[in-house]
């Protein structure tokens, strides 16, 4: 089968269509469309178009609650909490981001937990407008367990992300967004499809053992990356995007009935830092030339780059070149669209 | 060389003698004769007595202000400024904690910047109070380069550790602490000392190939854990602790003469957390069980631990048994009382 080309105005409105037909609202469908359509701008194919299906289904099922209007709490000076009323994140993100902003700015540092709601998009998406703003930001999401603790081979940890961003003056922020897993589960999956092995280290099979077969890796549990470090931010993760929030660990939202492919519910945690509130003048400029010299530093090495610089990379083609994508995804979106 | 045996009075003895002769003031000496008595009581040898020389050495040299007081700067709602004026950073976190908890608590969320200071300690020190005072909390700090940046040969970063704290009701905070290199440079050193080859992945010669050998290691440059994205972690280190407070990245403080083997400047950043404040009812219980409910879905895994579990097994023992020492390090910490 051949590849569609889209443009990014394309994308959107093919993503608009199908989330409203899908029964989300107008409002809502907007900022889901823009994460699926930044994706696709910066060639983050994981989290484009190939997650309308779960969006639409989750939508669907009534799992997910497309209609929902989040609400906001002001708890604390320091802190501004998002109900998601059961919906997807991404429109709790939004609504929460401006007071959050505000709040980074009067107080120095502040932090946004989003309770009861469903991530299904990229993390780095949820710190970019924070750090376009001249903040820098950190994200932390849980998934359903997936991962095995340290010492331990039953799956029990999210494969867990966290993001952090830093502003540069002229330039599109540092960002960098990872899972705690050695890889993401997709990649495994992708493998399985491909009839291809999976590198050592990525998981281990249902009785621990270390295992090259995609199948038996999933029927097993990911490993976190980097051993007992990458495992401690894992567990990092979950108390920082559960503990706080009041959501639901990784073993939790495991036993939720989850079959129509859609987001499961998770906790989030977001934390903004304005850095003109640390300069003893109240100037950032300064705190981020300094830091532009860090960034020329590792850029003076070859073979180096900084996190994010393969996204601005596509960024610079998408706009006018458009995307591709399979025919197969393409006819799964038209599909959601009736 | 037989081994010495010391009551942990007797390391706090010790410890004070020699930082008092070496000219550190006796309030400072009695933080710092605090930080390494504490490591001895929980079995972290490598920042009990074996830093005593490090510390006395860089008091001695001039280098460290031994004596200075450090102040508070209370640049806004979220942030307390410790300016640590060229002093050891232990007092300058010691002056600074109660103003951050109170902020925390404030708050809801709060950072401490300690700027013009030098980290000598174990990390997990300076979150341990904040947790046992019931406050979730990060600490990051940098240190000289020893760390190549991902797809880089060259020693950029430093070994840059950061510690989360979180607390818990009737048991000591689950505590990690953990560098973004694969290994401890001590760890090297040791193996160097002992003739044993290092593992694969802790470090690459000057030209950039993996080694086992310790000394090429030494002369080359640390790998960080788990591949790009500890280095991602060591990056976030760098920004954290420098970018935001105006310290010295790793790159710089290495550029700086420091032949007495005590701390190199560098920068820290603390964020303390009130969960409390990030409960509807501003009741933290109901969040401190739920987490429990994580920690023994981990430790029902055969082969598991939380973190900071083999340093709570050491604290059983010690205040009874006390601790050993070898004799070389015996002589050489009465050295410093001279």
């Amino acid at each position: 089968m051949s590849d569609v080309r889209l443009s990014l105005e394309d994308v959107r409105a093919l993503a608009l269509r199908g989330l409203i037909a899908s029964g989300i609202s107008d409002a809502n469908a907007a900022v889901i469309a823009d994460v699926m359509t930044s994706a696709e701008r910066d060639g983050c194919k994981s989290h484009g178009l190939f997650r309308m299906s779960g969006y639409c289904a989750g939508a669907r099922s009534g799992r997910v609650d497309g209609k929902v209007k989040p609400t906001l709490h002001d708890d604390a000076p320091g802190v501004i909490r998002v109900d998601a009323h059961h919906g997807f994140a991404a429109p709790a993100m939004a609504a929460g981001r401006p007071r959050l902003a505000e709040k980074a700015r009067q107080q120095g540092i502040a932090a946004m937990p989003i309770v009861d709601s469903h991530h299904f998009a990229a993390l780095w998406y949820d710190v970019d407008a924070l750090a376009e703003d001249g903040l820098v930001a950190f994200a932390f999401v849980n998934s359903k367990s997936f991962v095995a603790p340290a010492g331990g081979i039953d799956k029990l940890y999210g494969t867990n992300p966290m993001a952090f961003a830093w502003p540069r003056v002229g330039k599109p922020p540092m960002i960098f967004d990872q899972a705690s897993s050695a890889s993401a589960r997709g990649e495994i999956q992708i493998h399985l499809r491909d009839g291809k092995p999976i590198p050592e280290g990525w998981a281990i099979d249902s009785d621990g053992n270390p295992t090259t077969d995609p199948e038996a890796g999933l029927a097993g549990a990911q490993l976190p990356f980097g051993g007992h470090k990458g495992a401690a931010i894992a567990l990092m993760v979950e108390m920082m995007a559960v503990g706080l929030t009041g959501g639901k660990f990784g073993f939790e939202s495991a036993a939720d009935v989850n079959t129509d492919g859609g987001p499961s519910e998770g906790g989030q945690m977001m934390i903004a830092i304005d850095p003109a509130r640390f300069a003893a003048n109240g100037d950032s400029g300064p705190a981020l030339r300094h830091a532009e010299t860090l960034f020329e530093k590792i850029l003076e090495q070859d073979g180096t780059r900084l996190p994010s610089d393969r996204r601005y990379e596509a960024r610079k083609i998408t706009p006018t070149e458009g995307i591709t994508i399979p025919q197969s995804l393409h006819e799964a979106c038209l599909a959601c669209c009736e």
